[in-house]
Parts: C-alpha cells; sequence; structure tokens
C-alpha cells in the first residue's frame, strides 16, 4: 500500500513534482484512493498521474470531483479490443506529443489512427458503465466464493490485499500456495487443465524475471504464486472446477 | 527529385550519418533509387532509413539485396488495416525502443499488442505480394488514360514526376488545374460529386498548412493542386467519370 505520509513528506520536500501511483496493482490488487492521493497532490501543487488501467471500466470515475490529472485505460481489460487504450488529460494541462509526425489526434500522437479499435474502445466503455453494478455484484461473488474454498486449504494465504474485498480489486485474486519441490510445474499443471491464470505480470511473459512486487512483499520463492482473474463471463461452476483441481494438484 | 551528388557531398564531410528518404513521395509520386542511394549510403558508413509506406506492398522490396537499414510499412496503404504498421531492421542494426513498459514485441515497444491488426497487415502484405504484377497493370492503365485526358485539358500540368509512369508512383497523380477564383471550391465541387481526392496530405488535413511539397515547386497557390489515387479496385469507368465531372467543374 502507498505510504500517503510518505508521499507528504516527499511533497513537503520536492515542490513541484510529478507524482505517478496505480490506482491498483496488477499484481496483488491493492486499491489507492484516489481522491485523497490526488487531494495531497493538489495542496503541494504537485501534478498527478495515476495508472488506472486495471480499474478502468470496472470502478466509477467521476472526472468532474476527481483531483487527477491524468488518467488512462486500454481496451482489453473490460472487454474491449487490444492494441488500443487512452490517456485523459486534465484540460488545465498541456503535454507535449512523443510521436510526432502528423496533426492526427489534436497533433498528440502523429500516426493513421487505429479506427476500429477506438470505436471498439467507446463501445466497450459504454457497455462497461451501463452494466457495472450488476458484473460488480456478480464477480464479488466469484471472488469471495473462491476466497472461502481457498482459506480451507493449509497453508494457502493470499498476496497483497487481494483477500481483502473491500481493499482490492473485485477482479483480481493472487494466492499463495503451501512451498513444494513443483513449484516451476504449478502454472503448467493448471494449464493442461484448461485453467488460465497468470504467475507474474503479461508484461513480463516469456521471461524469467521473478515479479518485483512479489519480490518486495519478501515471498518464499518456492512458494507458487497465482494470479486468478475474474470477468462477469465466469461463473460459480468454473471456480468450484479450479478449487476441484487445485485440491488434486496439492495433493498429487 | 533527390540530388544523389549532393547527398554524396554531405556524406563526405559528415561521417558518420544517419540518411532517412522516402523511397516515393507521398504527394508527388517521385521515386528514388533506393539501391544507388542505399549503396552510397553503404560507401559512406552511414546508416539509410527509408520512408517506404508509400511502396510497401505496391514494389517488391528484396531485403536480400537493398542496402537499407531500415524500412516501414503501412497496413491501409495496401488494403490493410488502419492504425498498424512495421518496422523493418536490419539483424546487424540494434536499436532502443521509444516506447518502454513491457517486454513485448522483443523489448521493442512495451503494451499489449494490437492482435488483430497485426495479423491483418500479414494477411495484406501476402496478398499484396501474390497479386502485385495484374494490379499495378491494372493501376498503370488507369492512370495512362487519365494523363490522357487530362493533357487535352488547356492549362493542365502534373506536378512533380506525377505525369510520369516510368518516374513516379503508378498509385498517384498529382495535378495542376488552371488558376481560378474558385480554388477553394474545388475540392468541395469534387466532393459533393462523390469524388474523393486529396488537397495535400491525409497529415496536414483539416488544417490551413498547405503542401510543404508544393510550395517547394513554387506552383500557383491559385491553381488547385489535386492528388488523384488509384487502386485495384478502381475502373476505367470511374475515370471517365471523374473526367466528364472535371469538364463540368473548369467550364462552370
Amino acid at each position: 500500500n502507498v505510504d500517503l505520509t510518505h508521499l507528504e513528506e516527499l511533497l513537503k520536500t520536492n515542490p513541484p513534482s510529478l507524482v505517478s501511483l496505480m490506482h491498483a496493482n496488477n499484481e496483488i490488487g491493492n486499491v489507492l484512493d484516489l481522491e485523497v492521493a490526488g487531494t495531497i497532490c493538489r495542496e503541494y501543487g504537485a501534478i498527478f498521474h495515476s495508472d488506472t488501467v486495471q480499474t478502468m471500466g470496472h470502478f466509477r470515475h467521476d472526472l468532474q470531483k476527481l483531483p487527477v490529472d491524468f488518467i488512462v485505460g486500454a481496451g482489453h481489460k473490460f472487454h474491449g479490443p487490444k492494441g488500443v487504450g487512452f490517456l485523459y488529460v486534465n484540460a488545465e494541462k498541456r503535454i507535449n506529443p512523443l510521436i510526432h509526425g502528423g496533426s492526427q489526434e489534436r497533433n498528440m500522437r502523429g500516426g493513421t489512427e487505429n479506427i476500429y479499435g477506438i470505436i471498439g474502445i467507446a463501445k466497450a466503455m459504454e457497455i462497461a458503465y451501463a452494466q457495472m453494478d450488476e458484473h460488480r455484484k456478480h464477480i464479488e461473488s466469484l471472488k469471495s466464493h473462491m476466497i472461502d474454498k481457498l482459506s480451507q486449504f493449509e497453508g494457502v494465504s493470499f498476496n497483497g490485499e487481494s483477500g481483502n474485498l473491500e481493499k482490492s480489486l473485485y477482479t483480481v485474486l493472487n494466492v499463495n500456495f503451501p512451498p513444494s519441490a513443483e513449484a516451476d510445474m504449478f502454472l503448467f499443471n493448471l494449464d493442461i487443465n484448461k485453467i488460465s491464470a497468470s504467475g507474474g505480470s503479461a508484461c513480463t511473459s516469456g521471461t524469467n524475471i521473478g515479479s518485483h512486487v512479489l519480490t518486495e512483499l519478501h515471498t518464499d520463492p518456492n512458494s507458487p504464486a497465482v494470479r486468478f482473474s475474474f470477468s462477469k463471463y465466469n461463473t460459480m461452476e468454473e471456480i468450484d472446477y479450479v478449487i476441484e483441481k487445485l485440491t488434486g494438484i496439492l495433493k498429487g
């Protein structure tokens, strides 16, 4: 969790600053209070950027009230197309483009636009917002059920705040399984049982680098840490299937 | 046209250099001999980048032979999807990424990939190469027909080399019409006749900036310059329709 007292100390000694904090951590799901963090930034004249990629389409961001300067979204995080995202820039802020060359996107990003992606992400946002409350309720019930079931396993714990429904993303549960000689095989075993789950973040998939987030939490490197993600398309039966397979893998 | 003697003089006095030259100009269609330019660059140890966006999928680029370090392509230039492109990097060259953050695309561009775009551009390339010769022949016949017809108009000329089939893109014809009080209305008149043509480049559409290419050619700013583009989907009947409408507009 972000230490907001430390943030305030830093801002006192380093004005003016650019602060960039994730709204929710992609691996362990810890959620930051954007309103509190943003208010501290405003107080010290700091520019506040938040990586809201995990929460966009799942939590409401009211930009009329939220004291943020920049937030972002990515289509594939809320059932929109892959490879398209957006940056919201507060009207009071001016930024320079990273990609020059044409007047597209109000001179902010040169290059022919990905039209189908742009239309797709807009439609996905519309759908996500229209059905957010009912989807949240459904997904929370799945996560809650999985927490209950996994809590009955010996030696299983939850990384970060992910086991706490109040303090974490409702779409993510990061589980620490008992240390085992077969830690390397754990994700592989899930995969052959047709269970898609992740060991680290997608950004590091295919590499041998461990999770920097879990390293900071001092989790046992021999304990398999698995991130399960839930969507509106998942069912209670699927959760029970995962629990059943996990029981076999842990006994095996 | 690129003055290759001047290029050689510049390279003699500025080693080592990075040279970036368009394979074909997007507005007037002038084509550079990539083999000759690339050979000069190699001779002086210069790194050679070419913007091949206009020619990719329309001309063959044999990378086993061509002395280039970097060339590029954009999907929408050869009937592939918009918003996706590629950069070819010669295996002997190493570059740093512009967009950091993840290990995607061999650490060259962080971020979740536009999968449908990538698959689409690969398929479009495959189709473009498989049918390149027959499409070229068809499109050249359209352009040639339009040149013949327009040459009969009084006061009409072709900008750059675009009127010369041997020295220009076969997909582009940049036409200079006689100076007229209604120059501003020219593109608008084409548009209401359902003829899609362009005044400048797409990169500057919606802005009041004139074409820097035509400015360098010292064309009369009161003469409407229109870029007509041809594709494999165009027909001879469409060319005749454009000629008929142009006759009316110029008389009107």
